[in-house]
């Protein structure tokens, strides 16, 4: 674990392991505590890079401020420089795939590879309504509340039905973080900086080979989403989790790590068929 | 437009047109008015008969009360009595859709066919959790919250998008209803009625031509469900509105009504293949 | 019954009922006859009209000819004249659906209202491998392989399996007519008249209110094919049918004649949301 | 390259590099050839051991008898014992799918993991209507017309019109293979062998993590098999490769050397979310 100074603020990141590295991009709501369960088997034959955006975990708020994800886009610019990495296999889940299709663009020749999990190429109108009824609610500072109205919707429902125990664990845990001022406008911040993204006139721009994972049972980036970024993105794979939801990463982590590992460490991308 | 007295209480409905009757059951947010759009083409041909459950529209409230959906079963048997209707096709969605299954299982000899749109056979963990969401938010007594909170995610993200202007005007109509505590309240003994519907056990009980309705961009009753439902109703077809989301009759009108009007007026249902 | 002359040729064509017109067209093997189970829920409040294509079934045969699929349209277009019907509803399946969208496309002034199942824009380059490889078996004169060739891909496999008993009726009745040359001849030169078949210049020029029905497990017209048309004619709704295959006016005769029924004589396509 | 004796007939086999051992099965048509292409990355960090079944490629031909795939399954714990190898990773296409299930049904402590791509769980009747065709069709000694029965149908129509090139050099590579009575004969033996194939039963007995991966423009072996897999197979998870048909693995290479690395080589398959 270690600190990186970007303009006055501190990024928290953490470095582990060593051999072809790997940075890991979070999700909104996510931290680089989130991956501690992967860590292993990231680590196992692989240099695994995480760390917090602004306005998350460990690095600093960005206190009454407006900014969009090109700030995480040169955060991410900043530490490959501070780690003397020239090149990188890139794994974004969500808002993290999309500061992961905005870094590729802008910088396409620091980007081996590439993997998005529950990723869209650009918020619709209706995910910025999800953004302002989760800011709305954040004014309540009603965690419980908080909870109801963004935790059950990024699960599949029959993950969450088979789950239950695990859920209601979870909300006591989590109940008491949604009910922190400071969380709360962190996320605020945080998904302001999301509503204006729009990826698709520079899709064409990434060159790294590309992984996109959809789950057709997420309903925040819903599959049609992924198909356009398959479209758009030249040397690109898509692959559908069938009866997953937008948190997949936890609901099948056998198949999210299988996925990353095995498209980034598979020696060649082309075959000669 | 007609009220009928049940247990004390004014039922509100309408009767329309003549010919093989359709009784039309509305979602939870809709009333008999939610059906204007197509009342021409729904008494064409046919007899619509519409009621506002207890606690919809413009029947009476059943404050500080408890209830599940049984009690609108009663009253739709009520409602036949009063009209002497001896069989009669069930079209219902959502809400409806419940209330259609449990009366069809309660009185499978009142039902001649039966249509489900975006109908679940049993509210979900997952589903509860919305609904109590719903409620929680609608203890605020905030319209604007409210509309972030229950409207975007039963529209497809593609429909949404595509109707902004419709959408915003649509806000504007329903943020003063939703600020209406007499409304919230009604809402929330609405949803607390489905919170323990279960009809799993007994869908082998219908015995009537069934038509099952799913859209794939329902976030709300997803396809799983329907295909639940399909499996489980012994003479039942399935059908798919590809890009379509929970409203369904709103995305995609002319679908709603050809499919209602051409399963229940079709001649035959069985086919010497 | 009637005949109609087209060129010196004998057309085959029977009208049944009274009211607003539908005319069906037959799918490649098809012919009037295959249309008798759904007669009576056909005409009961509309007047049927069915024709044999030539090469078809009771028409006259065009031996040791080559020919497009314009002259179906051709005598589409007489046979409107000589019936006196001025504007008429169109339902086509497969190699009926193809001559239903060129026919709308040639005189969108005599189509009221469209229904496509299992239709394809275009003959992909692998479609037509399937027809060369049901020239190539036909040659053989061996009507047992004809029918494995060309009968079990256009069922679902579930259909399939529960229908076993039909199936193996269907194919001690099929081979005869599989094995006899001039049959086979005659479907050699319907499945060229197809071979050249694009209609995706076109399809903007369609007008009419069109309903387009696809099923999820057919091999011949696969399901992107109707996406495309969906996206192509302007005034279109999609529905797909879960595990239903090619033949799906046989594996779901009851949602076969819902559709169109329900499509065809809805009173208004237009709603006012 | 090497020979194995079994029961007096050579079974033809390779093993290439080194590191934690994956046997890979072919598909009904292929033959330890078929891999080359794959050959590079897939022994980047493994074992492969390759081998043509009994009628298969370079192994003995069995001719003028019949057998099931037990016969396959014997040749694979005999090749395992040939080479000292006490736990394995199995991949199976197909044909090679099934043999992989049956051989893990039997012998579940040689096996360690298990990914099947484009596998049924059992011989649909369906399935061996298709069957019977090519067996039909190969008893007319004609590689072109065997060639338009067997191959189109195993690639997605998209796959199919994006490579017409390749397709046609195919065609002309494989129509004299297809034209050799060995091989067909052989071809025949192979198709009787997995005629009564069903696993279902059997299915419960599979303790290794499996993967199946599906293709939902699979023809042949159509996504709802792949499904029924997942639901039987306890320790499986389930992935969709859209826009793809039955010869996945030619399709998008990538896709299918990742898949099979990444679930055989990630450390861990349990993760505590």
């Amino acid at each position: 674990m270690a600190l990186m100074n970007f303009k006055g603020r501190n990024i928290y990141y953490e470095v582990n392991g060593t051999g072809t590295p790997i940075l890991i991009l979070n999700g909104i709501m996510m931290s680089t505590k989130s991956w501690e369960p992967f860590l292993k088997s990231f680590t196992h034959q692989n240099q695994l890079v995480r760390l917090d955006f602004i306005d998350q975990g460990q690095s600093d708020k960005l206190e009454n401020s407006e900014y969009t994800q090109s700030i995480q886009v040169d955060i991410i610019e900043a530490l490959l420089k501070e780690l003397k990495i020239s090149k990188i296999n890139i794994v974004g889940i969500s808002y993290g795939g999309e500061v992961a299709i905005l870094f590729a663009i802008k910088h396409p020749e620091l980007v081996e590879r590439l993997v998005l999990f529950n990723t869209t190429p650009y918020t619709s109108p209706w995910l910025q309504e999800i953004g302002r009824q989760w800011n709305a609610i954040g004014k309540l500072r009603d965690g419980a509340t908080y909870y109801k109205a963004t935790i059950p919707v990024i699960y599949s429902p029959s993950y969450y039905a088979s789950k239950l125990d695990w859920m209601k664990k979870r909300e006591a845990f989590l109940i008491p973080i949604f009910s922190n001022p400071v969380f709360l406008d962190a996320m605020e911040r945080l998904t302001n900086s999301a509503e204006s993204y729009d990826a698709r006139n520079g899709l064409d721009q990434i060159s790294a080979p590309t992984l996109i994972v959809a789950a057709d049972e997420d309903y925040l980036t819903p599959i049609a989403n992924q198909k356009e970024l398959h479209q758009a993105i030249k040397n690109s794979e898509l692959v559908i989790l069938p009866g997953v939801g937008h948190a997949s990463m936890y609901e099948v982590p056998l198949l999210f790590v299988s996925l990353v590992l095995g498209f980034i460490n598979t020696l060649e991308t082309k075959y000669q068929i």
